[in-house]
């Protein structure tokens, strides 16, 4: 495992403080030694990338799907290997880390087919109309071209799937940006096996080097580095809402503004409708307990705020719910900051007034280092509304039941509620017209609304929307997940009377590419 | 002609201080008494905005293209005089004007078409899999949705066509947001004839009333608070870098960040290559002394930057070009404010050392109280290199030829340009091979590339992009002018397992508005 920054496929040690990998389980310091990248790390690995980009912006598109594919397959030669070591580095079993290797292997050749299939550019054509009154009409042609070098923040909670190559990379490679990753410090092990994939299938592919970076720190400089150079054009994270603000304002103090994706998770809304809880509580109870807890309550789409009306089916839902909770085991938390986060923030809700503590899950037999207790609470309407702070986010297996006494109280609870990734409704049908005031309102909050399931598993596909309004992401307009987050650094550009051969291939009039644009208004394979 | 502030369709004098439009032509008071808006005035619009929101968001699409085209036609109502005041507020002759409410009804009926055919909303299904192993795939669709109320700034150069009923007022009420415009100080009393149109046309198709606002204010705080109000989802802006970067502080200043759409012009380059200064030299210099002194040179897209190297046209050029500004007729500047801003900025380039006056437009016989003459200054590459100044927009009819010796200069030059609305490249077609890395770099520079034809002009259409790398925007991936500039105020939505008649017709699996859509990844009207 090569330990130094990996910059534009060269290995070039950190001169900064050095730092190791700890395993999260058992407390141990991992093999590998890291370094701070620091400041001339990130001058060469940007310059680099503003080189690449001028080429990899126009290399053809079957090569970069190629580039794609052989990244994925370059992953899964390293899989067991990354798998054992992220499982090491993050706590998280095998079994979940061979599901995220597929997960990254399958986001990376889902934009190869995307870019391959070429129509995402959304090419459109407004032909010439030289006889036009008053005017002639020029010919117009545009489509989507990349941004430039985007910096990405591997994410802590997914140390394959939206780190080194997951989706902010896979989707920015697709665009024909170069990529910058900052490695997250909680898996720099893992975050070096998966930069020397990416090397490889760049070297094999023969891109240009500068196309992919991998720079390390366990602290900030390096990120505010990277977010405030000039050759930067877009910034894409996933963690926590702090992280994210940060990163917001750094990119706010730069000369030329450059758009920040920030998903900072948030609580996920769960309003659960009189006829749905009294009609199917247990099954109710036992999906959310198994949604509250799953991975370790890590998730994004965690839902962590549960919305109830006094109701018959009310007590038999938090009976089987609490009992679920209990019947969960302690699993490791990511890294000691933010276990010792989950306690600190789950314990502060726990303590303030009115709050209860519906259940909590048992200790383990074997010990481990740094855990996390899943933890279910219970406060009334009142209460809620009185306490902003319980709205906040806490990270890990925590989620908090409201108790309205009628349905003025809980439009009142939704009317406060800021933006999130995911609302659910558990309704019957029947029961849906008659709250439909409630479900317009809470719709308005969130970028996915989910009808009778979890919001946990978040599907990859083309129509996933993962980001919502703020504070859930920075940007409610782009999704970090599925096939539309190529859109995400990726600009229009028109080209007005020029002539064929030097539009590109897209926007030509044979339509070389067989792509499907609209071209005076009619969209069409033509 | 109401002179009190228009809020949700009832006229409420504001209690701020009073000012009086100036007819820039001749200095005189025109009639009609404006008051500030101030604090209450906007809470008010942007309260009812809020409620209007729930409503106008959600009400269907033949409404909402009925409402665009009831406005089209109230303005054609009132087109005659609206010209006329628009004349004696701008200063802008009623041929101009008069063209000027075709293009505003126009694009209102352009937007009307694009939201009744529907397909805008990107609509996306895939469809569940319930038998997929290991998990099964649930049902997503997604579409866009309208962000919520969006601030309009009108715009000084543009007083019906990027005003109250101007582009982006079009496309976000096309899109389902309510509007509320800061009305331009310098044409209040035409921002009043609209506003009573617009209002005339929400009340016919029962709009709620909320859905439009109109604020005076002739200083800055009320548009200040305007984007700092929390209800607001958006801001569009046309006009100064200065007056753009000030709404972009104020956003940031915000708890919950909002985007900013700022179209902040440019000096639109023009590379001027060999051949072509060779072979026509005459029509080059005719069309661009035509482009740069049209409309006062008040256009966002005047080419304001001539690049060429010395050779054998170029003198020939320089001489028509020269004549060809001689020979203009200065024309009023829309306030006394823009005008000394003209005198003082082209004055200043003119001042610095090794800058050239080329020429300069003559006097008119009858008297204009706030004229701006038509300049031409010249520069070397070198001494355009040691000068960033030079560099700065002139808003106004002034341009600047920047002569290198060779092509290596001239690429200099190309390397330190900034963003720009657009770059104009003319050229023969036989040497665009020659200049190719050229080519390239300037291409990265602009939103637009025009061959061989004069940027000035900008075509209203699907395929426009206008807005390009900053400075020229705040965003580069939007557009304002053309129908694209509708995906600058809505933001992707998903529903997960939701009962089709819970689904927003666009998503129902019948497909009952027939609008094209990507079904399991195949787009058709299925």
């Amino acid at each position: 495992m090569q330990t130094a920054n990996s910059i534009a496929g060269v290995y070039k040690p950190g001169n900064g403080d050095a730092f190791q990998a700890i395993n999260p389980a058992t407390g141990e310091m991992l093999e590998g030694i890291f370094h701070r990248a620091g400041k001339s790390a990130v001058d060469e690995a940007m310059q680099a990338a503003a080189a690449a980009a001028v080429i990899y912006s126009q290399i053809a598109k079957d090569q970069k799907a190629l580039f794609l594919r052989t990244i994925a397959t370059e992953i899964e030669a390293v899989g067991s290997l990354a798998v054992k070591r992220a499982s090491e580095e993050s706590g998280l079993p095998h079994a979940r880390l061979t599901g995220e290797i597929g997960r990254t292997t399958g986001q990376l050749r889902m934009f190869a087919d995307l870019v391959e299939e070429g129509s995402w550019v959304q090419a459109v054509i407004d032909t010439a109309q030289p006889n036009r009154h008053p005017m002639p009409k020029p010919d117009i042609r545009r489509m989507l071209v990349a941004m430039g070098p985007v910096v990405v923040f591997g994410a802590s909670n997914f140390p394959l799937a939206f780190s080194v190559a997951g989706g902010d990379t896979a989707s920015a490679l697709a665009a024909g940006c170069p990529v910058i990753v900052k490695a997250h410090p909680a898996h720099p092990g893992t975050s070096a096996l998966i930069a020397a994939a990416i090397n490889a299938a760049a070297q094999q592919c023969n891109m240009p080097p500068g196309v992919f970076s991998l720079l390390y720190d366990d602290g900030y400089d390096t990120g505010a580095l990277l977010v405030k150079h000039p050759v930067t054009k877009a910034v894409a994270f996933t963690g926590s809402y702090k992280g994210g603000m940060a990163l917001l304002q750094l990119a706010a103090e730069r000369n030329v503004p450059i758009p920040v994706f920030a998903e900072m998770g948030s609580i996920n809304p769960v309003l659960l409708l009189p006829a749905a809880l009294e009609k199917r509580s247990g099954e109710l109870a036992t999906s959310l307990a198994a949604s509250i807890t799953q991975g370790g309550g890590q998730f994004c789409t965690k839902p962590g705020l549960l919305l109830a009306m006094q109701s018959p089916g009310l007590e038999a839902f938090i009976t089987t719910l609490a009992a679920g909770i209990r019947q969960t085991l302690p699993v490791p938390m990511l890294t000691e900051g933010i276990c010792h986060q989950y306690q600190h923030h789950s314990a502060g809700k726990l303590a303030a007034q009115g709050v209860e503590l519906l259940a909590e899950a048992g200790e383990t037999a074997a010990p481990i280092k740094y855990p996390t207790r899943p933890r279910l609470a219970k406060v009334s309407a009142q209460t809620f509304l009185r306490s902003p702070d319980l709205q906040e986010e806490v990270f890990g297996p925590y989620a908090m039941l409201v108790v309205a006494e009628n349905m003025e109280e809980l439009q009142a609870v939704t009317a406060v509620l800021s933006g999130q990734l995911t609302v659910t409704i558990m309704a019957e049908r029947e029961e849906l017209s008659l709250h439909a005031p409630l479900i317009r309102q809470v719709s308005q909050l969130a970028g996915r609304i989910v009808y009778n399931g979890v919001p946990t598993g978040v599907e990859v596909c083309a129509a996933m929307q993962h980001g919502g309004p703020f504070p859930a992401s920075t940007d409610s307009r782009f999704t970090s997940v599925g096939t539309a987050a190529i859109y995400r650094f990726a600009r229009p550009m028109a080209w007005q009377n020029c002539a064929d051969e030097w539009l590109p291939g897209e926007l030509q009039s044979g339509n070389p590419l067989n792509i499907l644009r609209t071209t005076d208004l009619t969209t069409a394979r033509l």
